[in-house]
Formats: C-alpha cells, structure tokens, sequence
C-alpha cells in the first residue's frame, strides 16, 4: 500500500499511524484496496462536508472507494466571522481543499455550496442530480454554547436543525430517492445522570401502567438548545420513517477529539479545522490546547460532568459502518450510540495537566447542568460491527500537541474562555471570568 | 345581568344559551360580573386570537373582565387565499372586529399584525410594553391536512410552529418578563392506539430496566407533520422550563367543533370563522356542514377512529382555568387534557346523519393512519378545577346548522372533498376522488 507523504506535514503520517491502534490501518488511498470485494461502493452525499467531523469523513468515504458529493453552505466559517474567531488550522477554501485531494488520491469529490435548510429547491436538484445511496447529515449547527450564547444564536439553531433536517426528509421524498439518511445525533439527547442505568441505544424496554410492555424512544434530556434540536431531529425521523418509509439511521455521537486523520495529513491543504474557543473547543482538545500553550486548563465547575468521547477518525469509520449497514424499508429508525469510551472531565483534565505541566483551573460553570454525574453507555453495536474503538491514549494526545505548537501563532488567547452562559444565573457567576486575563506562555517554554 | 343582542343575529342568543348546559353561563358582559373578588384580573396576550379557537377565547377572556391583546399576522387568512378558499361565514377584518367588541361590550382588545415566527424585535417589544402575565399561544398552523399537502406546506408548519414556539420562549426570557405560557398542543401528541391504556395528562409512569421507577413525558406518537411540531413543541418547553424557569402549560386539546360562542353572536361583525374545506374543516364540523348542505358525509377510511372532542365554547373557559391556575417557579411543565368525551368518527356520521337525512360516505382514507382505534383519556384536571365540560348534544347541532344554512351560498363544493394526501400510496388510493362530484341539494331543499 503506497502513501504519498507530502514534505510539508509537520509531522509524518508514519509517526501518526504507528501510534494508532491497529483498527485504524483498514483505509488506503486506493479504492481498490478500500473497498474489498464483499463491500458495495456507495454514492454518498455528505451535508455539513466541510465541518470538523464532515470533512474528514469525506475524505475518509473517498478513500475508500466511494463517490462522494459535499454540500456545505459554510456557515461554520462564517459563524468564526461573526465571533472573531479562526481555526488554529489554517484551511484551505473547499475548492482547494477538492483539488488538494484530486492531486494527493487522483479522486473527485464534488463540493456544491447549498444550504440545506434554506435552498430547497437546489437540495432536491442535488439528489435527484447525484442519485444518492446514502446521504450522511452534518449540516447542523454542533456548538451547545453558540446555541446558548444569545436569542439569535438559539434561534438560528432552532431553525437551521429542525429546518434541515426536515427539510432533508421533504426531499428526499420529493425526488423519488430511497436515499438512506445518516444522521449525527448527540449522546446529549439522553440527558446526563437521569438515566440511573446502563443508556441503551436509542431505545429502551419499560412497563407501561397496567403491567403492559413497550420498547420507546428514549425520553429526550437535552441541556442545550444544540442538544434539544437533536431530540426534536429524532421525532422527525421517527415520523418520516413510519409515514414515508424512509430508511434512516441516528447516530448518537459523543464528543470528538482529535484533529487530524490519515487522509487529512496527506497534503497541509487538507488539514482538518481546530476550534480552542470557549464556543467551539471540544474539551479534550481545547484541554490539549491549553496544555500546549502554557495556559491553566478551563475545568467548567467541579469537572465531575461524565461524557462519552470518540476520536475523530473513529467518527469517519463509523459513519462507514452505518452507510455499510441501512435499515430494510419499513424498518423503525436504525440508532447507534457512537462513543469509544466515559470518561470524567476532572480525570481527563488530571490527565492532560500530568503530560504538560500546566495546571487545571476550576472555573465557574457557564452551563446549567448537573455538577457530578455517571454514565454508562452501551456501544455494543459498533463493536458487534467491527469497530475497535480508539480510546484515550496519551500517544495520541501529542499528535494534538504537535498541530498546537505548530499553528500557536494564529491563537488568539481571549477567545479561550467561556463566551456563552446557559441562563443569567450562571452568566452572574461567571462575571469574574476576564477574557483578557489568559496569557499565552512565552513561545520558547512551551517548545518540545 | 343585562346583554345587548343585535336584531342581525340569525340566531338569538338566548336560544343558544338555553341549550348550552348550566355550565356554560359563567361569563358577562361585565368586568365585574365576569370575574368575582376572589379571581385576579389578568394581562393576558393571545398569539394567534384572529383563529377559529383564538377569536372567540380572545372574547371570552375580554368579556370575563381581564386585559386581552390580540397578536396575529392573519397567516390562517392568507392561507386561504392560496387553496382558494374562505371561512363559510363572512368574518370581518382584525379592525372591524376589536371595534365591534367595544360597540358592544365597552372593552378594549388591542391588536397587533406581528408574525411571531419572523418578527421576533417587534415581539419581544410588545412583551415589554403590555407586561403580559399570561401570554396564550395559538399561533401556529392548525391543520394536519395542510401540513401533509406538500413539501411546501410540510416545510411551512415545521419552521413557523418550532420557530414560532423557540421565539416565545426566547423572547419571555429577553424581555425578562415572568409570563406564564399558555400553549395549545394537541391530543395528537400520544398517538392513537398505541397505548393501551387510558392515556394520562402529559406525564406517564413507566418502570425502567433494573426496576426504576420514573415518570416521563408521555412517548411522542404524532400522525402527521402538524402533530410532530407539538410534540417539537413539547421538548422545547420542557427544555426551557428547566433551563429559564419559565412557567409553561401545554393544553392538549382534542378536535374542536361549534363556531359561535355567547360572545362571538352579539354582533355579526364578531362571528367566527367556520372551516368547511377537507384541509381545515375539522370532522364534526365538517359533517354538520355537509348535513346541512344535503351531500354526503365524507368519512375517511371505516370511520373507525377514535377521537377526543371539545366545544368551542369549553375551549375559551379551559384557557381561562389554566391561565387561573399556573405552575409555580420551577414547577415542570403543566400539563392539561383539553377534551369533553372521545367518539368513534363513525358514530359520529351516524348520529349527523340521522339528524339530516343525508348517506354517510364511506371514501379511501386521505391519511396514513390505523383504520380503527380505541381512546381512553384523562381529562380529570380540568373537571377537578371545575370545567362541566359540553359533550355531543344534538341540541347545539343545530347552532352549527343555522350557521351553515344562513351562509351556504358562500359554499364551494369543490373543497369539499379531502384535497391532501399524507403520502404516494394515500394519494394514490384517492385517485378516484373528484371535487367536481359533490353537488349541493337544491337551495331550498335543505332549508328547514
């Protein structure tokens, strides 16, 4: 299996792969060697392709052998516009970024800037035009503090996810497609600490009054509006598929880490973006960041808040996984809980102070939510469809470092703090947070 | 008690009011009368009170003595205009109305043409300058027909009922007033047939795995897009309440019937609109006015399902007891079932039909939908707060036929028939129907 290592990575793919656990050597760059002769190749339509987890999905579709088509109205960019803020990693415009992977693979990828829930008619257009087997969905706003950051931001969550989504559902049936759709959910539609038991996926067993039995949709908990438009999206697909038979899967994801992944390291024109703000910082990788930077870790409250994590190339090849494996026609919404492991926001904090020497900064909670919480998740169904998860692994964290370090002079340290407060009484018990006060460590120190 | 009757009234109002139950006669025409030492004079802001249930609550609530301002973009008025259709009473402009109400009662209605889906500035300002302390929202497209039209009418539901709803919570909480929130829902939330038990007020208690016990919002089970956005609804204000405290009742109301109320005939200028069309006429309605016009009765399908029904008139008096009895701070959501008794839509058409003289016509069912259902609901939380609900009486029948025979010759036929279709193979199955078969009888043949 030949590689094309361009000179310009900052670190090697070879350096990258040799500290991934085994599962994670099944891509190439070959569709011949991506798709064995068992697997179908897919026409796959990726909504939200050009987003932290919809890029490198692409690429990671492509590679395989599929043909791929992104829609992407940019809206994540222009949301860093409206905030001030940027990528740590400088990417290149969607049109660079399918050339780039043209030259490195010698595969098309079409990049078609629609937006999925305003352009209807060019949706429509783009599926009956593609002809779609599947069509992966990620064109959703996926910060739960810009979702609580104002009544604009919460607003245009509202109307952006449920606005697209169903729209999704309307086309689909209007072009006569039997498209599968798959969806990312979040682990956040099941709330945190409700649940008492094991969090099954997607649906739970219970006894009605009167003795009676009955399998349902797992009551929705959502602590954000983010987390509430998914829950709202799972009614819609439970309704879609029973009133139009459309072949949909839910994939209740929890949160990625990581940034780039074997494809994205390929050309530096394909790097994956990095969000470190207080909005869209992911927390290992914004604790990773920090850690990087020199700057105490942002532990929100006690840290005691449980969550599922994923590492980002895990997300691409379980979006693969759920493309290989639809529901049959008439079948009830396909759900996955797609997480590698929980873990403790203060351990992991804990963790990464251990590796870089800063310390962890226990700040007030910008969100309301429950200061401690468990959280037991089954992930059985991946796994029982070959999925070996990536799990946290202090290898894997320097390939984060090493993107930091490299990119550290586009950071800009008063975005790093929290910007979005839940209600007024976590926005008055934040008020001591100074954005100003988070001073990057002299260049040199934080040198390897 | 002195009441103005106007010599235009087709009807007198003392005939109605003779057969309405004892029940029905708590309300004047004065403030005084209308609310007793004991009840608190509220500021009560009615989103949509230009509709069918809006108008004539608006009136209720006016006449009972509290401060009433009318919120609406007239969107049902303009829908019309698009399906070419008209309420089959004359109903008067949003203007023409509120001075009427004052000719007649002495009281002032404000009213104010806002789109509270899209004009969210102007909405939080009229929170702020009326200081409401209850705010009723019926803003939102009401027919489950409409929303399953097309993609369009799918599209138009989703984004002005969720947006609409998002917008009211944001814009309590941006105008920083403590307003309880009034919303109608639907009895369409729990689905029918799939409970098997007598469905209970908003909240079901369920036995988890491991044997825990909890008490949950009801599984959402919504047969048509119309009925998924209250369901939407649902989970955005469970979020909010936990989020913001805010004070929330959700109404789930059953299928509405009558038209005028005691308020509503003082005036012809104040009569109510009444929907005869297969997308906005509701069934009992419809069925009266087909009766009176001497063609057929369009039931769906074997007429087989089960339905919760209420009257206009208990419809104004239930938004009056919830607005009475709001949850406390940090109370979850308040939960009523607003419905008099369930019937079986057959039996429905047979007692209209044995009152006219017309056939029940048994026509391919328009929707997607269990054939036969049963239906056992809880509605003990309005009785126990005092409501004697109206139930089927062939008495007030003849209300709704008065109306009709004074108003038939604004009657066209045409859009009679169902004129949507809930998918391909519904519609395919209705192929056969024809709006141009229905024929009303000869003028004078219905007149009594």
């Amino acid at each position: 299996m030949a590689i094309w290592m361009p000179a310009s990575l900052a670190f090697s793919p070879t350096s990258l792969t040799s500290r991934l656990p085994l599962s994670s050597f099944d891509f190439s760059l070959n569709a011949e060697n991506g798709l064995n002769g068992l697997e179908e190749k897919k026409r796959v339509m990726v909504l939200g392709g050009d987003g932290f987890c919809g890029w490198p999905t692409s690429l990671y579709l492509s590679d395989r052998g599929h043909d791929v088509m992104i829609v992407d109205n940019l809206s994540r960019r222009k949301i860093d516009l409206d905030l001030g803020c940027d990528s740590l990693t400088p990417i290149a415009s969607p049109e660079t970024r399918v050339q780039a992977w043209k030259e490195v693979s010698g595969k098309e990828i079409q990049f078609h800037n629609v937006d999925v829930a305003k352009e209807y008619d060019l949706l429509v257009q783009l599926i009956k035009d593609f002809q779609p087997d599947s069509i992966v969905h990620f064109a959703e706003q996926r910060a739960a503090p810009y979702s609580m950051k104002t009544s604009k931001t919460k607003r245009y969550t509202v109307d952006n996810n449920v606005g697209g989504s169903n729209n999704l559902c309307c086309a689909v049936i209007d072009a006569e497609i039997d498209a599968h759709i798959v969806h990312l959910g979040t682990m956040g539609v099941y709330g945190y600490g409700t649940s008492g038991g094991e969090i099954p996926e997607g649906y739970i067993d219970v006894i009605l009054p009167g003795g009676r039995e009955s399998n349902i949709l797992h009551p929705a908990y959502p602590g954000s509006v983010y987390h509430a438009t998914k829950c709202l999206d799972a009614l819609l697909w439970q309704f879609y598929q029973k009133n139009d038979q459309l072949r949909i899967t839910d994939l209740h994801q929890g949160i990625v880490w990581g940034t780039n992944t074997p494809q994205t390291v390929l050309d530096e024109r394909l790097v994956n973006r990095f969000d470190y703000d207080g909005d869209y910082g992911t927390v290992l990788n914004r604790f990773l960041m920090q850690g990087a930077m020199g700057v105490p870790l942002t532990v929100y409250g006690t840290g005691g808040q449980t969550r599922g994590f994923i590492h980002i190339s895990d997300t691409a090849r379980c979006i693969e996984i759920a493309i290989n494996n639809p529901p049959a026609k008439g079948d009830r919404v396909e759900i996955f809980n797609q997480i590698a492991e929980t873990r403790r926001v203060r351990d992991i904090a804990e963790m990464v102070a251990k590796l870089t020497g800063v310390e962890a900064n226990f700040i007030p909670n910008p969100r309301q939510e429950a200061a401690e919480n468990e959280l037991d998740v089954s992930n059985r169904k991946f796994c029982n469809l070959g999925l070996d998860p990536i799990t946290l692994d202090t290898g894997l964290f320097d390939e984060v470092t090493e993107i930091v370090k490299k990119y550290k002079h586009r950071c800009d340290p008063k975005k790093i703090l929290p910007a979005s407060f839940w209600n007024k009484k976590r926005a008055e018990e934040c008020a001591t947070l100074d954005p100003n006060s988070i001073e990057l460590k002299d260049k040199e120190a934080v040198e390897p």
